[in-house]
C-alpha cells in the first residue's frame, strides 16, 4: 500500500518527512495541501489533523502528524535513519532541539519575510527571531565541525530535521557562507543517492503563484 | 546511583524532566543552575551542554539534554509515562508539538514579560507570541474535552511536556479560566501522588532574587 504524505513544497516541516520517505525506498506519494489557498484551515483537513498542520502521513489505518513522529515511524518500519544502537537519545535530542530552536523559528521567519505582504511584516518580530536563529546556527555549526553528519557516521533523522529550512532560496537571514560546517554538511546530505530539493520532491512552490 | 538533574525552578523545560523523575520513584536530586547569574553561559556548563540549556541529566556515564530526550530515558528505565503500546507515536507527537508550538513560545514570552527589565521588553514580539500561543492553547483545550489526560487514560510524557509552563504564577497571557479543559487537566496532573509545583520541586525562584 502506498503511503500518502499530505504536504506542500514550501513547508520545511513537510520536507522533514518527505525526504526520509524518499530516501528510505518506501512506496509513497505526496498529496498537495493547498496551504496558501487556506486548505489547512478547512474542516476536512482539520478532521485529519486537528492541529491544522502539514505534514500528515497516512499509511493504511495509521494517521500521523508532526514530522518527528513520522520520522520515527519510518525508522521503525525500515530500520533506517535512527543511527546506531547507542545513538537513540542523541538523535531524539537533536530532533527536539530543532523543533524547539531552529526550524520552528526559521519556518516562521521565512513565512513572515516572504509569504506575507510587505506592509504586514512585523519587523521587530523578524529581527528578534533572526537573533535567536543566529544563536541556533552557531550551535549547529560548532557541532558539525569535524563531523559529516549530526550523529554518528551516517544520515539520521537529526539531519533531516535540522536541514529542513536551510535549502530554500527565499531569504530569511541564513547565509550558508557564514557557517562553513553547516554549508559542508548540507552538501553531504544533498550528495545522498536520491536526494531532492524540497521544490522537486513535493508539489507546490512560489513559482506556482507567481 | 543518584541521578542528577541540573535545573532551576523558573525553567519549565527543567520541570518537564524533574516532574517525571519525581513521580517515577527514581533516586534523583536537583543541582541548581544559576541561570540568572549567567551560569548557563559559562565554559564549565557549556562543556556539559554545548546547547547552553537547562536541564541536563547525568546518570553515571550518561549525559542527556533536551527534556523530551530525558523523558524518553526515564520511560525506558522505568516503563512509566510512555502510554500503552499503541500510544508511542501519539505521545511523541504531542511532545514534539509542545516543543514546537507551546512551551518554546510560552517560555520565551514569560521570560520577556517577567525576567527582562520593563524598558527592554520587545512589545511587538510579546504580542505576536501571545497570538501564536492563543492558537496553541485552543488546540490543546479542544483536544482535552472529554479526556483526563492528553493520551490514553493515564499521565504520559505528553502531559509533562505540555503542562510545563502552565503552573507558573508570573503573567504571560495564559488564564486558566479561559480554557476550562486545560484547567481541569492541570488539576488532574496536580492530583497525582507526589506532584509538586515547579518552585517546590527545583531550586531557584523569583523569590530568591526579590
Amino acid at each position: 500500500m502506498t503511503i500518502k504524505l499530505h504536504c506542500f513544497g514550501e513547508s520545511g516541516n513537510s520536507y522533514k518527512a518527505a525526504l526520509p520517505l524518499e530516501l528510505s525506498g518506501l512506496d509513497w506519494s505526496p498529496v498537495k495541501v493547498d496551504f496558501f489557498g487556506g486548505a489547512a484551515r478547512t474542516p476536512e483537513f482539520r478532521a485529519v489533523n486537528p492541529m491544522g498542520e502539514a505534514p500528515v502521513m497516512i499509511d493504511g489505518d495509521i494517521v500521523l502528524t508532526q514530522s518527528g513522529a513520522i520520522q520515527q515511524y519510518i525508522t521503525d518500519k525500515t530500520g533506517k535513519f535512527g543511527g546506531g544502537a547507542a545513538d537513540k537519545y542523541e538523535v531524539l535530542r537533536w530532533v527536539l532541539w530543532d523543533n524547539h530552536k531552529l526550524s520552528s523559528v526559521a519556518g516562521m521567519t521565512r513565512f513572515l519575510m516572504n509569504f506575507l505582504p510587505a506592509e504586514k511584516r512585523p519587523l521587530e518580530v523578524i529581527g528578534f527571531s533572526q537573533g535567536r536563529l543566529a544563536a541556533a546556527y552557531s550551535v549547529l555549526n560548532s557541532h558539525l565541525e569535524g563531523r559529516d553528519f549530526i550523529v554518528g557516521d551516517g544520515v539520521t533523522n537529526a539531519d533531516f530535521s535540522c536541514c529542513s529550512y536551510l535549502y530554500y532560496p527565499e531569504p530569511f537571514g541564513f547565509e550558508r557562507k557564514d557557517f562553513p560546517h553547516i554549508d559542508r554538511w548540507l552538501d553531504n546530505i544533498a550528495a545522498l543517492p536520491g536526494w531532492k530539493h524540497p521544490y522537486d520532491l513535493m508539489p507546490g512552490s512560489p513559482a506556482d503563484r507567481a
